[in-house]
């Protein structure tokens, strides 16, 4: 019995519900299995950019592009979507449990990469999450963005939370209604620029938001933005870290990975070090459609309410930032506290050291 | 394999465990197929109102019913529980994606129905949600409530959040402890009394409280009660927005539809309409026994801590406000980020004028 | 269909995934049925204490034991760990629904067990939650803790949360990295000392964190800290409330029990009292893996935001306290807005005294 059913928990899963193919033609299902997964594939891969439709007054309207305020500046990105081999669990242990983990897992993913200006060449290896993308109140987020999926071969986009937008960079597809950011085509570019407002302060996800865009979101195509107060002090130590699952219609492996930055058991999550003194951020993004909740042994920290937390809970694609100045130096465990998904891989190591 | 695990995703869903039949008899069951609703909605029709036992002092204390405080005033309503055919999909398509949903869906629901007073005619037609009631601080809100469920034949309540009620007009069915308001047999009629206390402030569900009550809300009966600040501006566009699942069980459809208001997928779902400047709010009530998280593309808001967020949390039976002044035109989208609700149909159009 | 799947919501449940073993060996396995988590419980049995190994400086470091701040005392406790027959339904009824409950139930739970100075006899019968632990700000907590499980013969231990502890009292077995309070074998005792800070203000949950963590948590090896400010006035009417499930891999019954403190249904769960005008408060905690909402008749509360609340969301191990100056005399029901946990027990009741 274990595998139908661990199969039947798509993706987001938990909620599982019925998935319905959305890719214009009639035929719908659930994403329960990699052979419905391959037909999603198949079938996102045959849309075409669609002939735009007016329905509404508001789908012809036109928008110029922002620009910064004055005082901010325009902060430039180039990040190409790619398909890459990724292997969950690099190190085949778990180094919490002292437990090898001789699983198959590698397995194609996608990932946002960071390249140098007109995508002269990588800066970095290409990661789960994608780069992180950094502005002040009053800048512009300025994003190339190409779609490099020749694997998958299936049109792309960025979907940033929390900063402004118009509907042109919104990157959302929306067939008929699709405006010019919601469907780049495998090899197309396309330049986004979104807003630094001052109600855009904090962390927020980006991810694909195309034709395909759960199962894409679920094999690694997200990232974050994070927008800062102008002139206001980064911490000493920032880390991003995305909780979300490796499912086997994604994976092909057996079981399900639970993951911090695609990565799942201590030693192959990342290991954060700090000192005593410093100041130390976490952003903890919900990267998949399951509720979790961050736990970091030895800390507290002030919630947006101003309580005193040490777990709290963050939803589908909230991010949520732990910070405080360290004062506990210590090997700790950091986890998600949804036993089933720190058992599976979802916790890392916090060292602070004196 | 999708169709039992399907099924066995009941209602309320995601939590599941085992479904007691809670009436009265020795017989419990999950409620995991048609079958077994059909024999809980058998066993809820049998059920007559329990002869009062008093195991506590407090089980024979009778309550004044509330008047106004000096200033206030009884808003009366007249509320009708009744079954109804309902399409979830009326138009058979998914507007976002330009898909066919061409599937069985139409089924027996229940709704709460306004009418006119004395219940002379209804005024609008049945809707999911019922009718929002409104208060402002000092007022009662006066329910006059008539089960008209000669199909399912089950008694019905009104029990609501937020507002102040004795335990007559708490409206939740005790078996041996039922108060007046507990049970309203079909055909019966019984005026709730609930009070508008400055703790009230807020938009809180009403719902089914009755001995079928799981049942009866997963078919449509809830609604929202909104009390403000004597002499509150109202937003320029206010829409209450329940996202809840209609599942197999319920409709002997296929899958689950993931809606809001009743009805799945864009062009089905309400379309929302705004104008640049205007004062807008969405208050989204989580319908179900799922977890959702509430996402507008183009806009943030503060939620209860000052803080800006855009895609906030809510769970089973808790309402959040998303409220801002409209500055961003376009045709946006809304929908819960837990994709697998997303993709089974819980998504819809927000369109900004400019 | 029904068993399967049931078996499957492990525990902690609804997130599902993989449940892997932790124990040192290369043996993985989901813990999906009560087979899976007896070879779970024979791979604890057979863990020693492992031989510390130093990868990081932090791993040699020590650290003194804390001291109560002036004005501070030390708060001592004996606590137990120990195996016990458990009922979930004692009345084997459900009081609310007038109803019977007639199942298997009876299983081997885990308990934290309260003892007088030095152990010398027990101070009250072994309950689930264990013994509530308070301090106030300045005070450090002296936890003596036995591990007394010689049925199910696994090292135990106690994890708080929200207190300040350094790596020694963590309480979390790490394998390699296992520090003193991190593996209490049977048998053995062990003082863990934790301060209660400012930022310690609270209630907190305690566990067992040991090599057997996850499963032992679902028998029962839970409970709370609380931390006051210095001086700070107790709540007249102050109740602990865990909201957990008893599953079958656990209990061997047919059926999961949806549970406040080990108990299933009205007149199992605890019956809290109170009189008009008294300081009331619960301390609602999350025991398992599920996300829980708690919701009162009747009442509404100020949540850490100072928003009134009347049903707010909980996540695992997140301790939520609802607390007000009672006005409304009554029986009510409390419970989980989860319909699925309600209807399977997770539900009990509140009367206020005129």
């Amino acid at each position: 019995m274990p595998q139908p059913f661990q199969r039947r928990q798509f993706l987001a899963g938990g909620a599982a519900g019925a998935f319905l193919c959305a890719l214009g033609g009639e035929r719908t299902f659930p994403f329960s299995s990699a052979k419905e997964v391959a037909e999603a594939d198949a079938a996102a891969r045959a849309v075409k950019k669609p002939p735009p439709v007016a329905k509404d007054p508001v789908d012809t309207m036109s928008f110029p592009t922002p620009q910064p305020q004055p005082g901010g500046v325009a902060r430039e990105y180039w990040v190409q979507a790619r398909p890459l081999k990724w292997d969950p669990i690099p190190t085949a242990r778990d180094e919490w449990m002292n437990m090898a983990i001789p699983r198959r897992r590698k397995f194609m993913a996608l990932a946002y990469q960071l390249y140098s200006p007109g995508f002269a060449k990588p800066i970095s290896a290409p990661t789960i999450p994608g780069p992180t993308l950094e502005a002040e109140v009053g800048d512009t987020l300025v994003v190339h963005f190409r779609n490099g999926d020749h694997h998958f071969d299936q049109a792309h986009t960025m979907h940033p939370h929390g900063v402004r937008y118009t509907p042109d960079y919104d990157g959302s597809y929306l067939a008929s209604f699709t405006r010019a950011g919601g469907f780049i085509a495998p090899g197309d570019e396309f330049t986004y620029t979104w807003e630094a407002r001052p109600d855009s302060v904090g962390v927020w996800p980006y991810h694909d938001h195309g034709p395909n865009g759960t199962i894409s979101v679920a094999r690694g195509l997200f990232g974050t933005v994070i927008v800062r107060e102008k002139g206001a002090k980064k911490p000493d130590v920032e880390q991003v870290l995305v909780m979300h699952a490796l499912t086997p219609q994604i994976t092909f492996a057996a079981e399900t990975f639970q993951c911090f930055n695609g990565r799942a058991f201590a030693g192959n999550t990342p290991t954060v070090r700090s000192k005593v003194g410093q100041d130390v951020a976490f952003h903890v993004y919900g990267g998949d459609g399951m509720f979790h909740t961050f736990h970091v042994h030895g800390h507290r920290w002030k919630n947006d309410a101003g309580a005193d937390v040490d777990n709290p809970t963050l939803g589908p694609h909230e991010v949520i930032t732990a910070r405080w100045t360290e004062d506990n130096a210590g090997r700790w465990l950091y986890h998600c506290h949804v036993f089933s998904h720190q058992d599976a891989g979802m916790a890392g190591w916090y060292i602070a050291e004196p």
